[in-house]
């Protein structure tokens, strides 16, 4: 996600190139512009106070306008579904995120508040390790969340939380060494990719790892399906598949991983009670597993937005009508404009802004991927973490009404 | 659903003819277009200097503008309303699934989490029993909300969920098979029949069948109504029927399958209960029937989709519009564009692109049915399955924090 | 609800009248075809190539345009607004429908599920009367929420449910001996009334009765005012009077009734806990309050809709931009097209469009009633009916994994 | 609340004058009449053949639909947000209502339901005025939030409810007396001031109190801050300011009340318990909690759209736009439209059109003041208190499957 | 915020620049007029008859439309956005606001209403106590999460509330001594920066101090990260890194604070319960929780809007066409209208409301910042406060219905 300053009407940010919907518009507006010198130095060639041969063609431009309109028209609402996705995306991510912090919230406090005053040594221990691990469970349940939502399945880009490191940098023109590795803007595939080419996407995920708070084990790697091939594919529905392995283990296929360390978190929490911890009725304690499920509804409402695309009907739609669109405006234009310098200004505005506006929306309609106008997920784990870290060390000061 | 590439801007998806709008519009593109061709050669003649018939009809295009502006703006709130449709759908049976999956989640380790320690090996049969029966059930009942979705009547298409098959594609033109029968584009009747005809929707659900979890038995099949003649007909409606077996047993009408089943899983639940099992707290085995509640109201509000078509008079009203359209523009163009390719092609691109907006949304206004373009309702079912085994087997592995 | 058919591009729809728009339409389009064809025989004469009267009133069609702009755009987003309420009344049916299924689902198994083993015969016998009495009761819930709806006041409109008739019909085109009683189309009236004249919505309502499981008792008549005279009168405000009668029994106002019978099924289910039914903990029967209160909810939304028109202010707005664009549309259209059938053909479109988009959101923008486009609600509590009958005697089947 | 009849295509709407947005724009559409004719006889005079002074300024109006598309626009979209503002404060209140009704229904059922069979006539004298009070204070609580909902402090305007009085009219018009006292419509200020002067306000409020089930006493009123001077004044943010009187009493501001009635509801729940009534189980109790919350939200979200404008920036550009366009339209209209009466008719329905728009939006977008087109507030209390006194008072009857 | 009034058609808004958008329009307007009128000098020069050079360049400005079209719409869609920001910020933050109100009416209710009949002194002062410092502690979490919303880190702008100091203005035109400091509008950086500077945000939020209901102790201070230095920087990404202090002490991050307090929240409910205080059952107990974390989630929401700008490319993409537009549209204006003073006239109002449009949109779309359109958040503060402190302070006064 990029920052950016609203000063100066905004006019800075007019030469930010990585990021930008323009570049990926050059090919066809240069076409066009192209197309409409051309038929200006022919067709539209205005001699002795005569029309030119392509301004004989129309008497008029409407038959050109009730088509035009309708391209435009189609254009502004896809733009109005791209970012209708987006903050649909935004805001599922952000319940998820609110309810399993809830969940921290709710659970350490009916732990600790309910602890017997006259606690063992080994007690204490035990209710400590039962933070620690619960904080770290709902760490891994976060980060296993943000990796499916990016389409990252490669579990070495879960690694331990580290509090001494700066965050991740939300804007990746941030990201250390980025030179180096590719991540400028300007390549080739940007004119052609969307940033979204496989061999892009994996490296631009193991640049921005996700932490998770006390690290993995190696048993829950097994636990979360690393001895099974991942499928590496973009496919999210290739990953459904899990297995029983020889040893009665389950594997979960990549995608079913968020349930399952659901499960884990369910499972500690019952493990507490019965040796005796989270001692809160359970009609309060209720109220956890009401949060957890309300902040699983808010990944799978984002979990849909990853994997189901904008619908290829109408993709394909607004593609043919742009592609009609830059083909003839310039027969239009070169009939109707006889400078040669202002045919070309104008052919090549006409199509820059239709095809920009068609290129913002494909890359908002996808709110998790395609760097670097996704949502900085590394950057919201990075918080998630530190957030529930804050939590468990918190205790309630003095207030002013409790002083003297 | 189509997966597609965003590389090169989408350009290579022009050429995909199964799911795309456009074939269906080539009658009326090319009907105006021989009108307008029609046209330019009797009344539209431009000769020798004056204008033609037709053009001396119109001084200027302004009154034809008035029409084809209510005509285009109609249009593109149609297509809005289509994809409003699909999305709620699509979000609604994200609801369904995601609450289902939370039952399972938390049934199986109320029920795990819960048993005693001394437990004889009697009670460990009865409890892996349950566990196993619980996730058929929900399997089941996952099963029949989806076949009530895509509209299919047949108890045949369930069949047993079997994890060593690949599973179903997301997208038709994967069907094995598709060739020899039938499921590739460009027969007649996909230029008239978006389809929908029933033939055709009956052997494609039967080649994408539903999988249930361990199958199942003739007296769940007796129990879903196998015995009475399913009505076979398209109006859901007509499908509420049920009816009372001389020998007591209730047969459902296959409209009242879902809730059938819901009850079915009250019922194991309570046996359960009764046998000593799902020994947790009443106040947190109240979260069950919550999540249970709401996932039905995922699956109501699909259903709702799928028995209230788009409305009668608005479709209507875009029929008549579009026909008007369609007839009347090559006259408008023709007295305006002097050149017979022109006014052919530009005919053309108006008639099509129209045609195709309105194509676009009667495809998505109907999310669960008109492959290829639904929403993969088997391979939903397919991933329940997969989610619900894997949560069926898993063990929270040691975290970091519990080693040493 | 009018069912149709998507084959062949919609175009079979087009001879469809009773349900359209454009028969209501017809007055205005003819009356500026007729005003058209005047102008172009008497001011747009044109003669001796000299351009006509009318036509030298304008140099140019804009400062027409930008009035034509507001009023087309107006009606969009008016059409807009009808569907927006179309839908939103079918989605909170939908909720009341599906929540209100949950409380029987729950309710019998609680009961069921929680009777003691050796219950005896008078146990048993009160237990199957509580059940038929709960899904009487919530039957007659439904249906009176349903009445409410579509403004129907007279209890006689609620009959026994009959499971052995045939469903209601959904488009009201079936409804038996609908010819003798003057359900057809094209009756005056419908030219002028949008089917909202009194004694037609009492005669559709009454040919629309709706089912109640177990038909009703006296004394329930009495109960829900039968006692009180029925305003009879279609403002829903009207109605909130009610009544404690000399013998202290308290009689409803017609829209209390379906907060009166909710207060019943509330007393049923204390009554039966006194009795020692539904011995499910607490914690857990506390769902049905939820469900209920949900399905409230569901219900109040709709009434909503029912008894808030769309505001005076803008419909007043609509019709008087829609009266001034058909009286002075043919001015500017009779000025610049000099062929006379042609003025009059695109008078007649624009006018005709413009007012069926219209007559479309009148028809839309209040769900509940305007046959034949009004929601199927005699069908709805049909189905409700079936499927709460179907919940009452189902029992769980053995699955697969209890066998053997 | 203004109810209309749909018959004759509105068309009898047309002479309402008293809320119809046209009066308000006809100073600005007579201003640009004028100018239109002003410009017409002089520099637009058309002699000789040539064209007249003010259309050679013009070469074509385009340069003036740049600026008249954008204005057209933005009001189109002005208007969209003042119907949705009415329409969520309409769908907030009924959440309020609902949610108040259903913990009427549950606090009466559970207290009723729960008597020991056995109680005495002091017990039982004590549950009756128990049930009373309870529905009093409802009332009470529901009277506070209508009353702050339209802008009114005024606790003269809280009056003891009276069944045996007619319903307060939806439409003002029909308030007794009204035009005694100026509700007539076509006062001057009703062209200036959108019915919102100080005096006018108030003069309606007091003309429509606000009935509570049992009245009020003295000591209510003093709880509710009748010692405080009230601020008088539009300014709801003025009134959040309370006071400790010296007595120890708590005054609440003005906007306070709600939720200070809603703490004396607690209050008296919890008496109630503490004297042995309400003796349902508590998981049963809570959904009283809950229902009383969520109404809260409801109240809490249509105060949120009392107290926020529409934002002042939009607003001004609005006026702005609108005042250019009065000013310019004649312009361009004279410019291309040679005979006055048309150029005159043509100014005048492009500016009235565009002004009754904006003054549309204006009177929706404050959906609870503003007569007559406001919510009917009294009104809405007066149903409530019906229906809360016919849940007080009803019984369940027999029902069909309880008879023999 | 401003208020302001509805009378006399708004037209003394017209006079209002701090707030306005327009002068932050005027250097592109005059940029615009000067480029029109330099070509009406020169190329558009209109001499004998002829039609001037720029003018002989277009046949029809149709060219120029089908961009500016574009524009239009695009800009149009992007004031849709910006107003949905504002107003969904403004739900979110009622309903954190609603349900924290509510918690304060439960637990205090649940405390005093629970107190045994012979409570002791020492018992009486405890529940004082608790109650004074529930209060206050909402008060706090209220206030740190305003103060995360409006972007402002200074522990220092935490103060303790004062009911006898006036009430926060909500137009910050009011702010006392605002003339002396700067808050005038018309500086020269209000033209540039939207009021975005830091160093005006800093000082507006100083001005603008948030009460805490009795005052922060220095612990507290600690206890929110008060001795780790402030970043000091608009980035909130930037703010969630906490600390571990030495002495074992959490230091949150600033962006931690609303967690950390709802933290202390849960443990005093704890500690109260552990010294016999909310003797409330816990199944209505857990209510508290319920409407705790629903007030969250409504934090939450509003932050994603503090956090989450309105997407780069979209600006972007808007930054761009509105530069275009105003380099562009002179020449078309200059090309058709042949008056000078009039082609300057329109040039300036095009490009102003376009400008104007755009910049509305810029200052909605963060609605917590950027005064004085920003949501008056000090006041919302205080609002808050008056109102828990009205609740701590109430007792449910006798009603008509206990009298006698």
């Amino acid at each position: 996600m990029i920052l950016y300053s609203k000063n100066y009407w905004g006019l800075p940010l007019l030469v930010r190139f990585y990021g930008s919907a323009f570049p990926r518009t050059i090919p066809f507006a240069v076409m066009s512009g192209a197309i409409s010198v051309a038929l200006e130095w022919t067709v539209a060639k205005d001699e002795d106070g005569l029309p030119s041969e392509s301004r004989s063609w129309w008497e008029h431009p409407y038959p050109y306008q009730t088509f035009a309109f309708i391209v435009g028209f189609m254009l502004v609402f896809r733009s109005n579904f791209g970012y209708g996705r987006y903050w649909e995306g935004r805001t599922a991510l952000q319940l998820m995120s609110a309810k399993w912090s809830d969940a921290v919230i709710q659970v350490l406090n009916f732990d600790f508040g309910t602890l017997p005053p006259d606690l063992d040594d080994e007690g204490k221990r035990r209710a400590r390790r039962f933070g620690d691990t619960f904080v770290h469970l709902m760490s891994l349940l976060h980060a296993v969340a943000v990796q499916n939502l990016r389409k990252d399945w490669e579990l070495d880009n879960l690694r331990p939380h580290d509090q001494g490191q700066p965050e991740p940098p939300m804007d990746p023109r941030y990201i250390k060494d980025a030179t180096k590795r590719g991540m400028r803007y300007m390549t080739v595939t940007d004119f052609t990719h969307l940033r979204s080419g496989k061999g892009h996407i994996k490296m631009y995920n193991s640049l921005m790892p996700l932490g998770v708070v006390g690290g993995i084990t190696e048993e829950e790697f097994v636990g979360l399906g690393k001895d099974m091939k991942d499928s590496g594919d973009d496919n999210p529905g290739g990953l459904s598949r899990g297995a029983r392995l020889s040893n009665g283990v389950v594997i979960p296929g990549p995608a079913e991983r968020v349930q399952v360390v659901m499960s884990w978190v369910h499972q500690i929490v019952l493990e507490r009670r019965r040796e005796g911890g989270l001692a809160i009725e359970a009609p309060i304690l209720t109220r956890v597993y009401q949060v957890l499920s309300e902040g699983m509804l808010g990944f799978e409402q984002s979990r849909k937005i990853m994997d189901t695309p904008f619908p290829f009907p109408w993709v394909q739609f607004a593609t043919v009508c742009l592609l009609l669109y830059a083909l003839t405006v310039p027969i239009v234009i070169s009939a109707y404009i006889t400078e040669d310098w202002l045919a070309f200004l104008l052919t090549l505005f006409a199509v820059m802004t239709y095809y920009a506006l068609n290129e913002v929306a494909r890359d908002l309609e996808d709110p998790f991927i395609y760097d670097p106008n996704d949502l900085p997920m590394a950057r919201h784990q990075y918080a998630f973490n530190e957030r529930i870290l804050s939590l468990s060390g918190t205790k309630r000061p003095f207030s002013p009404t409790e002083m003297g």
